[in-house]
């Protein structure tokens, strides 16, 4: 796509979250950077009329509990009829038993567009054999890109996962994006944005995988830039918002780092 | 109300929450920089006492679930009971069904003192044709004087319509806010905190049309003073905790923008 | 110990969270910063599962609710039975009935290796006659040192009563910690950020009065520096977390501020 965030701040697309009480603040706050509109709602009497008004649906099972993974549900099927883009965030699967189940039983019950975890979870999704340590990725044993790429073809969805190096493939294509700092990890959370950034992308942009792997090239130039100002968490996260908020497309040209494979 | 800050900052009234998941930090935080005493307390069991020893309660549906309507309607009782001040932030009110009949489940069932929300959230409470984007307004063809008036009126109750600028009614005075700054909309939740500064200073002065309109020119005065040395939402938030910290006042009454009709 | 911030930052260990909605954001942050990995995890399905690959477990119960109390409690067994470090944060202790009734639970269905609460919060635990202002220490008529190393006598555990300065006794030893600054008393959340930092330093020191002692230290080094560079809530919480990520054991060793009773 030509000019995603310009699109993005034209459009003003709601992107409605049910994600996890520790990053929802700047899950909402990322979204709204980016110039689409967020909105969390997760009582089960209201989420699907709330997907039914919103251009994207993002779910993040961070903090999952029982109704909330139904409510995930609800609202997801509302999406797939609308056929708006449902990312799944796959937090800590390969942790425990129940956030394995839970994440089976969301991918058994409805389309997801764009599944995405760290290294470890989205191995585990896959079947491979793979443990999160808590949220945090340990490592893997398969080749990651080849993980990505026959799971997405498996589901016919876009898978991303994320890391040092982002890997996102459809099936047929897979990007690498080399873009962000390490100082996004010293901070919590910038996985949990990451999704927010993709559903907004993708609410923009019907080709998912093209608007997965822009959506984590703009995230991590915002990264790049702020870390180049910063001394630790503290002032990354500030300036972190404050590139966000100044980013344009032309910016992003010139510092987009990108191999297709 | 001569020196509201002071007041609030000697007496340090605890003003009750019962609120979304999103912006509580936030409203926690701006509560006690303005000087009061922040507590949360949501559970069934326990919040109508924590209603009982507080100066104020605020409550704000933004991520509401019938559970915790019912805790708002337990701790309002408890509110009306001690006549201390009851806010109500109608987070999203013409975006779901569920929403508008809870919001008419509290206004229904308990006394509110103050209500706010944005220009499509009241015009829905007050029964014009009007939707709300998620929790964005959206322009309504009413006119938003004459909707706050009627409706503060009809309710015995101070009506807070914040935008662009802010209509704060109790039927007979109207009072219009032009203080604030664009950036206080570029971070999620100075909406919320307004709610939370409003119970604040209304809970230090008996007046809740005065006190609504005072709370919303500090803060208005305050995001001005913060913008002047921002580059973003980032900065923004930054400064924006450390003016209203640093605000008296005196400093205020050399900026305030208030026209009474 | 003789370099706990090392340790803490080559061992990595998940400290495993059941806490508020206020701070949780925070809760995860600062134990990030300081090198360890949080997980926030509160279904009865899954906690005590998350609890058996953490090194640590931290219970704070600021917005409590009743399946929030079961949660910690089969957590708290299996931390009992893996032999890791619990953290109780007493919060709101004193300020209602249920909040006295279920602090009192935990205690009674399960090992506390470590107490944490401001100076009232403890004095009613320990069954003095106290009251809390919301969350709020308001001052007790009972000598604090004096209740803390009774207390922790009385439960063979260590206590740490948190205020201007701070006390920590496991009924032999008495620490009095007198470092921090005023500043981190003008954001929300510092308190609840001791609890789990006092989580981070008890995973990687078995002597959890020295660990607890440690981790206040640190915390308040970390704040006094953060302060020489802030003008308000905003700026020092910024500078805090910068502080907390580039502190040293070498750094803090020139600055602590212990008395030992």
């Amino acid at each position: 796509m030509k000019n995603p965030l310009k699109t993005i701040r034209e459009t003003k697309p709601l992107v409605h979250h049910i994600t996890n009480w520790v990053t929802i603040y700047d899950c909402a706050n990322i979204t709204r950077a980016f110039g689409a509109l967020p909105v969390m709602a997760h009582a089960s009497e209201e989420c699907a009329d709330m997907t039914k008004i919103s251009s994207a649906l993002v779910l993040n099972i961070g903090t999952l509990t029982s109704e909330i993974i139904d409510s995930m549900i609800l609202s997801a099927a509302a999406a797939n009829e609308k056929k708006i883009p449902v990312v799944l965030d796959a937090v800590g699967v390969g942790a425990t038993k129940f956030r394995d189940e839970m994440a089976a039983k969301i991918l058994g019950s409805v389309r997801i567009d764009i599944i995405k975890g760290n290294y470890s979870e989205i191995a585990k999704l896959a079947g491979e054999n793979a443990e999160t340590k808590g949220v945090e990725a340990t490592s893997i044993s398969a080749d990651p890109e080849k993980v990505a790429k026959e799971f997405a073809k498996s589901r016919s969805s876009v898978v991303v996962m994320t890391g040092k190096e982002d890997i996102i493939s459809d099936g047929n294509r897979t990007f690498i994006v080399k873009n962000g700092h390490g100082l996004m990890g010293s901070i919590v959370g910038t996985g949990c944005m990451a999704a927010s950034i993709i559903g907004s992308f993708a609410s923009a942009n019907p080709d998912y995988c093209d608007a997965a792997k822009d959506a984590l090239v703009y995230f991590g130039v915002a990264g790049e830039l702020a870390a180049e100002k910063s001394i630790g968490p503290g002032s990354f996260k500030v300036n972190l918002y404050d590139e966000v908020f100044n980013l344009s497309d032309e910016k992003v040209r010139g510092m987009m780092k990108v191999e297709e494979r």
